[in-house]
């Protein structure tokens, strides 16, 4: 079986591609790795997507997913490991082979890690990768949450409202997030900013019980129950081919429309450089790579 | 009242601009001159929109009129006749004049016509701008698509179900359209190229009766009930303001942030030079504009 378009990944801008796909006629076949819907499927509400409020991450998934297969995609819970152009047709490994006219990469970000000792222990036993996700396990609790760009302002404004005391540790003593954040965080009694600290182990047999930070060249405990890691996000789907091109932060690089460094490949969604990651430009990213994968496979008939 | 940002448009990007931009914590206002939801309010039935298939496009508007008033954005049924920048704030003239620190134009773009005799007094009555909306009411009888675009391809194929015969009619011998759309009309059996072929005159008294067209240096009449014009858009909003910059064919030209020729007024939508108009690229242009009146605003304070 040849397919028009193989799409990997389940995500927002993975099952919009399998939308646009199949409504442009394409043979298409989607693999998701574990449960369609991507980064959001952890979120208990999403309120930001157009004419869908108060939806949760898992429901948009499955809307996204049951509409792709109604329109006739092939979704495949399956990993792909790598892929690899043969003349014209790419050739994908997966539990089995697979063979596409052409290839739109919508793998997304995943969060990044610390990398000190404690974090990986005690991940779900306290130390946390999304705020919006677990927040509510930390009602009237201290917690850290670590980073200083948007996702992390973010995280201390939302967490505010839940918990009993919120440290914004961040290693600058500058935060690269947006002002307007910063302020209003200024504003939060229970919000204290740590400023030029940097987490050096994260405390707790079974559970997190402190966060040991270094700051100006002294080590220091704060005493908190959960430690949020919003410190940017690790595109994924370089691993895919070698010939995939990045950018300094790892996230690969598409031209204007949406082609990657191998032609016949697209990139969708939050794994590429952009500006802005949301649902509205994840979906938009979908239809607009198979515009492209429209365009590529009409000048090769 | 002094405004964080005023969107001139309530389509899906405008109304995407005002739910970011309440969550961003601006004072919004959104301006529409008749009903919410932009050019798919006629649309019986949107099955394209990710997460919401098989919805009418008054109900997607109207989700997202009640998401973005949710939110606390107020929306006023008003049109904005122009607007001017005065210092550091725009002033926008309706029916009163309102204040606001940064513009999102959103309005749009609109069905351009064939401008030939016959066109206005029958619009409506045999004379349609949008097939989608109007197929229904021309069952079993004969109609001409004016067009060579997508547009005009995906009408005819729309078309062909419902009524007994289409002409699609171009001016030119090849398509401006996707071959794949091309291949698929070829073989619809009651579907009619008539190419090279410049639409003259409609006519009819008080219904269409027939559709005058010159080929070939001749004139022939094409016995059709209905003319279905598909010729493209043009871009809404230049009138607002003289600054604004378009392209050749009346786009408004936004930089990679969609900020205008104008500093603090963004762009959001069908009215801009884009590749792909679709809701996805819309509300996309939505969530982009509020992340530049952002940066805007906070480089201001």
């Amino acid at each position: 079986m040849l397919y028009d378009v193989a799409i990997i990944g389940g995500g927002p801008a993975g099952l919009t591609a399998a939308i646009y796909a199949t409504r442009a006629n394409l043979k298409t076949i989607v693999f998701e790795k574990a449960i369609c819907g991507g980064q959001i499927v952890n979120a208990m509400q999403v309120d930001n997507y157009p004419a869908l409020p108060h939806i949760s991450g898992a429901e948009l998934g499955e809307r996204l997913e049951n509409q792709a297969k109604e329109l006739g995609a092939e979704i495949v819970f399956d990993e792909v490991s790598n892929f690899a152009k043969e003349g014209d047709v790419f050739k994908l490994s997966a539990s089995e082979e697979y063979m596409a006219r052409s290839v739109v990469l919508a793998t997304g970000a995943a969060p990044r890690k610390l990398d000190i000792p404690g974090e990986k222990e005690l991940i779900g036993r306290g130390v946390s990768l999304c705020a919006t996700c677990d927040g509510g396990f930390f009602k009237g609790k201290n917690v850290a949450v670590i980073g200083g760009g948007d996702a992390a302002l973010a995280d201390a404004i939302y967490l505010s409202g839940i918990c009993n005391k919120v440290y914004l540790v961040h290693r600058r003593d500058e935060f690269r997030g947006k002002a307007s954040m910063v302020e209003k965080l200024k504003n939060i009694p229970n919000v204290e900013f740590v400023l030029k600290a940097t987490p050096e182990q994260i405390l707790g047999e079974s559970r997190v019980e402190g966060l040991e930070i270094k700051q100006d060249e002294q080590m220091k405990k704060l005493n908190v129950e959960g430690v949020f890691v919003a410190i940017g996000q690790v595109s994924q789907g370089a691993r895919l081919n070698p010939e995939l091109k990045a950018d300094s932060f790892g996230y690969l690089i598409a031209d204007e429309n949406l082609q990657s460094s191998i032609p016949g490949v697209f990139l969708a969604g939050d794994l590429r450089q952009k500006r802005t990651r949301q649902l509205t430009t994840a979906t938009a990213d979908g239809s607009e790579a198979i515009a492209s994968v429209s365009d590529y496979l009409s000048n090769k008939q």
